[in-house]
């Protein structure tokens, strides 16, 4: 494989899962497409940097409209501000919405905090988290939900978050609440895991 | 490979899960294994017959005592009689008790009601759990909890025992529930169903 | 699960490629099942002992007509007796017989011979080898094909064999071969191992 | 999503072996990696339509030097030019270079020809390997090597190539050869089909 090629190649395996054999398919893949086809993925990928701008409010990409600063959802004014959904990133949002089982709006962590980390600030936006607690709750926020993956990762992720947002919650009057465990579709009881079990039991209705 | 071996090869077939080229392989390998093994593992079979009954009340396996009709969790005073899960099968059973989360007893149905079954009577014991909760109402039942797996089946199986349990359930005064749904151990939000993210939000504490 | 269900699925247990979990689907799938499969079932295993026996020639197993010593295919005049294929097991020996691609006759070794192996002689049938080749040698042996998979194991197995045939192959002059290398059907070039690849180009034709 | 990143994702979404799902991934990678990596790689993409050529010769990707129009394989003198070997494409040509097995020289094909493909030349680039051909043979070419992945279009193409290339063959002078069928590294003999069998015994030694 030519320089050129390798170079390009060592890009592409740093994408989420693509390893070195599958990054040199990629690139022979964009060798053998039409010149346009190239030339509209390098403007996509560029247009990214010109186009896409964070939501000051929920911290989501969002392509906005002239001068726009609020993504449509967190600018969207039929949607119940006294609710705040944390998720790890701009996919679980995504994810959420399509349930249509949430009304309210959402702050992406973008990250999660492994047990042990040492700068965990570092990780995620706790900073942006606590400023729009608190502006939110001279505007009647009553609920923090945290809807972290039931994951090693997710669940570190939520002890932290409780811990740090525990004194604004007892400060302005909000509950912090979690998303229900239980039974997952699909799921056999046969192949349960007793933690799952109990959460079901209790949970039950 | 000789009839004899041909013969022996497809009543492995017949068990769950095994192809008829594992069943070959099981026959060589028995063939392979000492005398000993065979006999030991014939036995066993055999003594499946003897020594296994069911349980009168909850229609599990177990192999009792001289004279026992019931198995030890039926026969134990320490467990709570007001409560009573249906489970699909044994399995199910030993895996909610590996959960610690449960002190009442069961009832295992014995298979599943698939929708559009014929003769679903056919495939559940339903005659006898209708004479277990006559029975139990008599002793003050409360509640019957129907646990049964979160797949096609197991909700088409909790349909049709709701419409049938419902009848007795206003006559002796109990109350029928389901297992939470929620997030189970190891989902990850972003690839949750619609549902279980629907239930999980309904569920969140 | 009651002592004796226990017992019978650790033996299952011993199977070849299963686990606890699957032991313990058997022997619930054997409660259920109707009294005369288990009955067969244990009778069939049982029969092993009496009705098989191993080929004095090739070592495989086999259910011989009353006072016969030979399997079939030993048995069988129209094979071609100069020819002696090595085999590890009886299935690689059905699976040659397949393919209708070899009219010789077989010897099965019973195992194979890992590197470092400080017993190989317990693991492999190769006294058992030796004597059927001094006598295969008198009436016109002219080929042994050592047939062995292409794994770690197989191949260490061939040098072994390789080593301990070679003074009996000057002996008697007969020729020690193996099987060919290359492509095999399904194998696509860019995913084929250098080995393999080298193999086909000096087989190519 | 926003439009111009569901715009990406289905760029992203026709790369080989990529799904909806991870063409999403690959755009929220995009948007949060550095600026400078999106530069990067937009950068690598245009300028393959820039700097890659195909060689004159054997077809294959190449970054020239100024003014060669031959691949460095092609333009190197120590190369046997009396052997051709004919492979699908580049990678295939890369993982034989890898065995270290072949001195000669190759041509890529460019595709394969599916069984009832109605125009076979639009997908592979036949005219080409017959000008070579007939240029090389004025050059004392000796073989071509059918190199195909041993799957069914492999297959149905060294059929087509040959019906096209006998006709050459018998012209000039030189022969048609294909790989050595048999066992291919890490294959049991257990788990062979009949034909890989047959080729192995074919082809032992």
């Amino acid at each position: 494989m030519p320089d050129t090629l390798t170079k390009l190649a060592e890009l592409f395996n740093r994408f989420p899962g693509i390893g070195p054999r599958q990054a040199r398919r990629f690139v022979y893949f964009l060798l053998a497409a039409p010149r346009s086809f190239r030339e509209e993925l390098a403007r996509g990928i560029l247009e990214l940097s010109k186009i896409i701008h964070t939501c000051t409010e929920c911290q989501r990409f969002f392509s906005p409209a002239r001068g726009a600063t609020l993504c449509p959802l967190c600018a969207d004014p039929t949607r119940d501000r006294s609710t705040l959904m944390v998720v790890e990133k701009d996919v679980d949002l995504e994810n959420v919405e399509k349930s249509r089982g949430f009304t309210g709006t959402y702050f992406i962590l973008g990250g999660t905090v492994p047990i042990l980390e040492k700068n965990p600030e570092e990780r995620i936006h706790l900073k942006k988290l606590e400023g729009l607690i608190a502006h939110r709750a001279k505007e009647g926020l009553t609920e923090v939900v945290l809807a972290l993956s039931l994951t090693t990762e997710g669940e570190s992720t939520e002890e932290f978050l409780k811990e740090h947002l525990t004194p604004l919650a007892e400060k302005y009057g909000f509950k912090i609440s979690t998303l229900g465990r239980g039974l997952s579709t699909g799921l056999e009881l046969e192949y349960s895991d007793p933690e799952t079990i109990k959460n079901a039991l209790k949970n039950r209705q």
